[in-house]
């Protein structure tokens, strides 16, 4: 792991001393004590005064999904445009660098972590925040600055995101860049050692690395054996879809049964689900000093995990397609488990990662949900192998997906975020 | 044109026939003379007694698309499930045939059109009608029968349809097939010469057909120039959609600013816009005899039309983003004229079409939209060339595509119903 600009362990002492310096202090509040925030409707939905950013809405989801036709209501948060998850690379002797950022997330449980170039919301673009516009963002927005390497829209978590979508962007430089205070560029490998270290890479990193193939497709044979081909995949895609329905309906925050709006919180009745809180932010160095703002709270550390195996010695994923309220396109690829209270639910395969049933563990870490809307919101991240002899009865919506199958997917927005956690981690393969 | 089943003029002769043989009346009547449709909660919205097929709802529309952002009420159909839309083909002695069917339409202004094999709705496999299971429905279903040529999502039109789309299938067959009356083996060259036919080939067959490339990739040179790259065109792509905003809401029929709510027909105030009508159904060859069902009726003839172009002697298509209350996804890549009130409206680029600047005229035909929900809803079908040396000013959400990247976008569902209509047209590339 050579960097020229600083060693592996000068870099862990450099993001170390960021924490010092950047002051941050969060604290939980009522929702009654947000600033500009506020109920409209009797209760309605919950949006800033401005209109802008995003709204917690009250959502009622009508599925076929799952064992029996269901249906629940659930808040949701809704923020339509797109935003640009940006990390701009630049080539020094041959060597391949990112420019990656020590930021402050409210909902981070360490508050640090390790994040893109640049993340910026619409509202950024244009101001609303009536602050100073994010560094860097030039190089995304202005095409003579840069040539883009990646650029793609992907989803958001459609558990508690309503049809939200993120421009996942990395794009080169030749021009010499001046790099301020909490930036650093590191290698991609060492972005994947940092990847093993429990709460360190945040999730908008893990979700724009995940686009970045270990082997570049001139390298992969023309021809390798794969469970099912392209054709037949994108078919059985097309047959969940058509199988699967979701129905969505925006209902007021008040008529959502089984859900209490307080003047404290949006809680459900059972304890254990995830609730609104609010949050007071004081920062030095975000675009505005201090604010406050509602999060979603979830305190379950969930688990999401891929299966792998070699199928004529080629790895394979075990994909499922996975309905979500949020989704843009009824499903998506998600991990084989893919659960929030996996100890209580048991959830099918759950045996190959609790040690049940006999695995080799590839990844095991704990990872935070995007901290500017999650608060201490964690998943365990696991991928475990299966000896090739393995036989493992597969319902009819889970898939043997090739890793190079994945990477075909993967720009066309098929698999969620989730996914894309785990696949950033792989450097296995 | 060699067809070993009948020559082009007996297909043509035959197909006639089938006029006599099937006898088919429709007649429009009032809204409150449907038979099992209903207005629910004091006409929030018009449904079958069922609760299947599809919805007449009400849709408030707002988007930054167009001159000035703009906000609009419209009725639109409901109907979530996703349809196959599905042609059989067989080899014969070296050469490839595709099953047709003369199939009746309540909407067809001459009833009798070009149709695919199988046009079939999820209330079809599970049998909502309680008629028949559509023939050869089998193929395309039971995985074991077929080899699946084709299997992609394509969108229907955003204008009239909520988020609907249909699975376009082309399936290959092996085994002897009986083929029934009204239907008939043709070659891909003998449908493209009858779409040169008004009104003969229906919507659905020219969606399915515009997936067939004419030039198999294998033979498309590695290296061609284009206008754009891939990338370039799919991160302008991403820009459009990020650019342009699409908020629809749900609301009650009678809610509908400028729409009429009458016992006959929903209509707006302004005559030459659609509206929303019944039709009486007589046939002998349907599932069920006769039925009764809402229709949208539409008698202006639109303009659907792509300008092309040779760049460096490829063949570009000049095709522009357009935000439709119904899209899937904001945007679609539109014709370079897609207009209802072409005359009137006077859109960008019609001078080529309309005769007031030089062009050379590749298509010209009149078209119908799908005949199961239109009624006598036309539109004229272009495509014109310039001379590589004309000059086009061309808006920041209109593009150059080749016709080789525009076959590796079709896949993709990128190219919106009234565009993949031109496309099937083509035979001069």
């Amino acid at each position: 792991m050579e960097n020229k600009f600083q060693t592996y362990n000068e870099f862990i002492e450099a993001f170390n001393k960021r924490k010092e310096v950047n002051y941050f202090n969060v604290t939980p509040i009522a929702l009654k004590e947000l600033d500009e925030w506020v109920f409209i409707g009797n209760k309605s939905y919950l949006q800033h005064v401005s209109g802008k950013f995003f709204k917690i809405e009250g959502l009622r989801v009508k599925t076929n999904f799952g064992t029996v036709p269901h249906e629940w209501d659930q808040p949701i948060i809704n923020q339509p445009e797109i935003g640009i998850l940006g990390i701009i690379t630049k080539v020094f002797n041959e060597t391949r660098y990112y420019l990656m950022q020590a930021k402050m997330e409210p909902g981070n449980i360490n508050i640090l972590q390790l994040s893109p170039t640049v993340q910026a919301t619409k509202s950024n673009f244009s101001q609303v925040h009536k602050g100073k516009l994010p560094i860097y963002l030039e190089y995304f927005i202005n095409r003579k600055k840069s040539e883009i390497i990646i650029d793609q829209l992907q989803s958001e978590q459609g558990g508690r995101f309503l049809r939200k979508r993120n421009r996942n962007m990395i794009v080169e430089v030749k021009e010499d860049i001046n790099v301020l205070d909490n930036f650093f560029w590191l290698t991609l490998e060492e972005i994947k050692e940092l990847l093993k270290i429990n709460n360190f890479v945040n999730m908008d990193v893990r979700s724009i690395i995940s686009t970045i193939p270990l082997i570049p497709s001139s390298k992969i044979p023309f021809c390798y054996k794969t469970y099912c081909n392209k054709k037949e995949i994108l078919s059985w895609f097309i047959d969940q879809k058509v199988k699967y329905e979701l129905e969505t309906e925006k209902i007021s925050l008040t008529e959502m049964k089984n859900w209490n709006i307080s003047d404290d919180c949006i809680s459900h009745n059972n304890d254990d689900r995830f609730s609104v809180i609010g949050v007071e932010v004081q920062a030095k160095t975000r675009e505005v000093i201090s604010w406050t703002q509602p999060m979603i709270k979830d305190l379950n550390i969930g688990l999401v995990g891929f299966i792998i195996k070699k199928i004529d010695g080629v790895y394979h994923f075990l994909v499922q397609t996975k309905v979500m309220p949020g989704n843009i396109d009824i499903i998506d690829l998600s991990p084989t488990v893919s659960c929030s209270n996996y100890i209580l639910t048991k959830p099918p395969f759950i045996d190959y990662f609790n040690g049940n049933k006999k695995s080799k563990i590839h990844c095991d870490t704990i990872q935070s949900e995007e901290g500017g809307r999650f608060y201490h919101f964690q998943n365990k991240n696991m991928i475990v192998e299966v000896d090739e002899n393995e036989i493992l009865d597969i319902p009819e919506n889970y898939m043997w997906i090739s890793y190079y199958q994945m990477r075909q997917f993967i720009p066309q927005g098929m698999f969620n975020v989730e996914s894309r956690s785990l696949i950033a981690a792989i450097n296995f393969i």
